[in-house]
This record gives C-alpha cells, sequence and structure tokens, in this order.
C-alpha cells in the first residue's frame, strides 16, 4: 500500500516550488521507509529544478541530502531496524551487477544510477527526493548515520561530504601533503573540513578574502584570493592535491601551475562549456587533471563513520520548507554559510 | 683538455645538419667519456633543429637516444668502468637538489634539467647530442645497458622506452588491465611491446589498418582503425589505460569515453595548441586525464634492465650519417618502421 506525505515540488522549471503531496511506494522485501527530519539544499538542487542541466521530470522534489530515522523496514531487510538514524544521498538505486556496481561504485554504473530524484525508479515511476516527510529507498542505498553526528549536520554529508571525502582519499590527502581546496562554499567547507581532518596541510583558494576568517576557523591553514596574481606567483609548484569545487570556468593552466610535480587538479565543480587545455600543462610534471562523482555506498558509509570520529558536521542554516525558495535565490548569490537544512517537521 | 670529435649539426633552423667538428669538455673528476656506437632520430630532434618548439641553439647536434662504450672515467665514477656499455638520454644534468631530483625525477628538476643538446651545461657551454663520435656526461646521468641488449636496438629505449614505460608502469599497466596505444610511430611501437611485455591486454588505436600486421606482430592482442567511427562505438569503456603518443588533436571527449570508471588517458605527445574539454567527461566515470614526460634516472636503468630481461629492443632502420636530412623527411611523412638509428661509426 502506497503512502501519501507532503513534500515541496517544482511544478515546472519556471515556477517556485510548493507544497503537495506525493506517494511513496509500498515498503517491499529489501525496502526500508525512513521519516524524514532533514534535507540539505545542494545547489545541483536548482540546476536541476529549473532545468539548467536539461530536460527534467516534473513536478520535481529536490533533494539528495536525506537524514532521518527508520519507521518501518521489509521482511529481507537485514541491515536496518526500526529506529535507526540513517542517510540518503545522490542515488537510490542501480544495476547492481556491472563492473562499476561490483567494485562498489555504484554512481558509475553502466546502465546509470537511478538519481534520488527526477530519475525513474526501477518500478518505472519517478523518483522523488528528500523535501518531503518519508521516502522509500531499498536498503542497499541506506547509510547509517553514527550517533555522534546530529541529523541536522550531518544531512549535507550524504552529497556535499562524499564529493569531496572520494577524492580527497583517492588522490592521497593526508599528513605531509599539501591540500588545496579551490572555493568555499557548500562543498569547499566540506573539503576543508576533511583534507583538514585526514591531516593535510589545507590552503583555501577564493576568490577574494571576504570568509578568511571562516577558512581558517573551518581547519584551513592558509587563505589566499585567487584575484590576486600574486598568489599564482607565490604558490608555484605548491600543491600534492587541488580540489576544484567551483563551477567558473578557471584559467586551468594557473592552477596546473600550482601543483608539485605528480600532483592532481581534481574537479567536483566544472563549468558547463568546454575549457581550452594546453596538453604541456599536464606533460610537464606528469600532473593530471582529474574529476571525481560523489562516491559509492560502502565510501559514503566510511565517510560517514570518519566524520563521526572526528566530530565533524555540515556548518548549516535551518529553514522551514517554507522559505525554500527564499533560500534558492540566495544560494545562487553564494549568500550561505555554508548549507541550508531544510527541517522536514515544517514540510 | 677538450676532445675534439666529428658530429652532424644543423648550422641553423633552416638549413640542413652537415658533417662538422665540436669539443667535448676534459673528462671531470664524476664524469665519462663515452664512445658512441649508434644514435636514435626522435621527432623531437627535428622539432628543435627546425625552431618548431621556439629559439633554439645553433649549431645544434641533436640525439638524445645515444648507446655507446666507456673510453674512460673520471677520478671519481664509481659506477662505471672503461668498457661498459652505456647510454645517454634526454638529459645531461639536473640542479640534483630540488625535491623531483631528490625523489629521482630529475626530468623535472624545478631549475629545469640540462638537456643532452640544445641545451647549456653547468659550464655554461651549448649541449650538443648524440649524433656524433664521443659525448663526456656526468656519471649519475649515464645508464648501464645490459649485455643481453644489442647497442644499435637499445639507444631507442633511451628516449622511446622511458617515454612509455615510465606512464605505463605509473598507471598500472599490467595482467588483467587493458591497455590502449594511439598512434604507432616511434614511440607507439615501444608502448605496444612494453605494455604486452608488462602483462596487459593492448588495443592499437591507430589512423587506419595500414601497420596492423605489424601492430600484432610487436604484441598488440587488438587493432582498431580511429577513421571508423564503429571504432569508438565498440570500445566505449573498455580501457583502464589510454597512452597517447601522437600530437595530432585528437577528440579527447571521444577518447576518455573509451575508458572504463577510474581509467587515464596519458598524454606523451600532444598538439600544440590548445584543446577543448568539457570537465563533465572527466567527472562522470571520474577519470584522469595525465601528461608525463620521459622519466627518471633510476627509473631509466630499471627500464633497460625489464627490456633485456624480455628481449625487448627497438624496431629500427639503420643508417649512415650521411642519411639524416633525408631520414628527416622520412620521419615526417611517418615513413619509418619504426625508429631510425644512427650508426656512429659513418659520423
Amino acid at each position: 500500500m502506497t503512502t501519501t506525505v507532503a513534500a515541496y515540488a517544482a511544478p515546472s522549471a519556471k515556477a517556485p516550488l510548493e507544497r503537495t503531496t506525493i506517494e511513496r511506494r509500498a515498503v517491499g522485501e529489501h525496502d526500508v521507509l525512513i521519516d524524514i527530519k532533514f534535507a540539505g539544499i545542494c545547489h545541483s538542487d536548482i540546476h536541476q529544478a529549473r532545468e539548467g542541466w536539461g530536460e527534467a521530470i516534473f513536478p520535481m522534489v529536490p533533494g539528495h541530502e536525506i537524514a532521518g530515522v527508520v519507521e518501518a523496514v521489509g521482511a529481507g531487510v537485514t541491515k536496518f531496524k526500526v529506529g535507526d538514524r540513517v542517510g540518503v544521498g545522490c542515488m537510490v538505486d542501480s544495476c547492481g551487477e556491472c563492473e562499476p556496481c561490483r567494485s562498489g561504485q555504484e554512481q558509475h554504473c553502466v546502465e546509470g544510477n537511478i538519481q534520488t530524484y527526477n530519475g525513474v525508479g526501477k518500478d518505472g515511476e519517478p523518483t522523488y527526493g528528500g523535501y518531503s516527510q518519508k521516502v522509500v529507498v531499498t536498503e542497499g542505498f541506506v547509510v547509517g548515520i553514527p550517533d555522534a553526528l546530529a541529523l541536522d549536520v550531518a544531512a549535507p554529508l550524504l552529497c556535499a561530504g562524499i564529493t569531496t571525502y572520494s577524492p580527497l582519499k583517492h588522490w592521497g590527502a593526508g599528513p605531509g601533503k599539501k591540500v588545496a581546496i579551490v572555493g568555499l562554499g557548500g562543498l569547499g567547507h566540506m573539503g576543508v573540513k576533511i583534507a583538514h581532518a585526514l591531516g593535510a596541510e589545507v590552503t583555501v583558494l577564493s576568490q577574494s578574502l571576504r570568509k578568511k576568517d571562516d577558512g581558517l576557523k573551518l581547519g584551513a591553514d592558509h587563505y589566499y584570493a585567487t584575484s590576486d596574481p600574486a598568489t599564482f606567483e607565490e604558490l608555484g609548484g605548491s600543491f600534492d592535491v587541488i580540489l576544484s569545487t567551483v563551477s567558473a570556468p578557471l584559467d586551468f593552466g594557473a592552477y596546473l601551475g600550482l601543483l608539485k610535480t605528480g600532483g592532481a587538479l581534481v574537479n567536483v565543480g566544472a563549468p558547463e562549456e568546454p575549457i581550452g587545455l594546453n596538453l604541456f600543462s599536464l606533460i610537464g610534471g606528469n600532473k593530471v587533471l582529474a574529476g571525481s562523482m560523489i562516491g559509492g555506498i560502502a565510501e559514503t558509509q566510511e565517510m560517514l563513520d570518519f566524520c563521526a570520529e572526528r566530530g565533524i558536521g555540515a556548518e548549516i542554516e535551518l529553514i522551514e520548507a517554507g522559505q525554500i525558495n527564499e533560500a534558492y535565490e540566495r544560494v545562487l548569490n553564494s549568500d550561505v554559510r555554508y548549507r541550508f537544512v531544510i527541517d522536514a517537521a515544517t514540510i
């Protein structure tokens, strides 16, 4: 039997989000019914709700940073029980059989992972995200949130946390390594916290020094303005890893020049237009330009456990559901420190 | 006391190479005097001799694929003795003190490595390369050529061998891995041999099927024409590593599409103009675009030992020194299988 729940949805790409109701599927054998407590607002929610990334499915209930409590489980569920604190991130299913799925990289499923919203589930129905009271998800795509993490500051970890943790781990951020985080927004502020917790020496590269005090409090050791050309002279050849969290078109040659021999510039944000790149800026110094997309389910659990152990949550502004449209405008103006989180009790 | 030796030099960027004499420095405490037996012709010799890569030093004696026999050593030399079979590659010195130098990546010396020719030595004198009878090199930049390798087929390993070996090793070419080599020229044919010897399943991606028989004989398991659009459909998501040895501007988005999740497209050749790249082609699939420049001295020795053990030499066309200018034209027309090597006895 389906469950009718309240949600905030964009009825079309041009319209503001408004309160509505949606149906959640009956709890199947391997399903978990989650009572949503908090849902983060990710910049990509806005891209998708406004069709900035191409044609989308409407009505759309965004939200892929979900934290809540298990309300019911299917008969075959083994990972969770009623009352468990759990999270759901950017995807709710995948084929489970391809090489990426079998190696714990469900986000790269060759069939395409099933997005938490703006996707189509295995039942052929559109998926609806976290701006809602409840959600039903197959247990394989649900992760546990350790008791040490408050659910509100844990919610953004499900996207912003794993998106920065995965590449920082993969590219070796840790003791003795110098890491730069480009951009201090929702992703960037998690990048700073996580890189610092991993033991790296962390530098923020931000357009201006406006958020310098914040950056240092979040764990950065250094903070530079990229609008100052002296930054690129002073920091030439400095970093083992640069994590770019911005979608502005950077001067990639200049940023590659900040890497040490063998260093990697990893992009989790990216401009929509193609960039111009001289390959000699990679050949000299054996450098790497890489991309990274969220992380797999097992690694998401690992990230949550790591954050719980180190006391890392997101910096959030808690809002009521009625403020979502206003929050969207503020995100577009980079006017949030550093993640809006919707209190789902207000939906 | 300096030694006068015969050499082939380009007197200027517009002129053909001609026989001349040059002075080699007196053998210093840590120097090795090498009686050159063979010198390979690398495409980059032509780029530099014709100032294709910017202003150069003339007269220029090209040649950075040098194989010979030790004729004399300085009092402090410990690595080599008279009669040893040795090689010299793309560089003859570096600062020795910077982080890359200390970590065996002398090619990335922050002061700039001293090129075997078209460079300026620590004595302030121009360096002259392998198209000559003898050369004096500090022992730290001389490598031993194992007895199992004939000197003529060993010469090209000093550039083409290490340029392909180093990235193939670094990016994990080996058993269970699928590796594509783009381009079957001087570099590419070594890439095929080495990737095969490392245990990888090797595919050649060449413009046409013209050299298919050769490619399979060299060790490739598969051979595809990149001029056929079906190639890109059939091979989508196939490779762990793609090594591009060409300087033609590729459709990098299409080649990145041939990589598996987490795969790397490594460039040792590159177009001189900037390429256009959509970063989403790196983010989807956590892909890597990287560059690689030759290899360090210790790794060059490792490569020679590996090639000797596996019986790998270059495929060469041995020429007399008087044929250098003609050989240059043939290289420019891709009309060589697969490396010209000058018999230094004819200089």
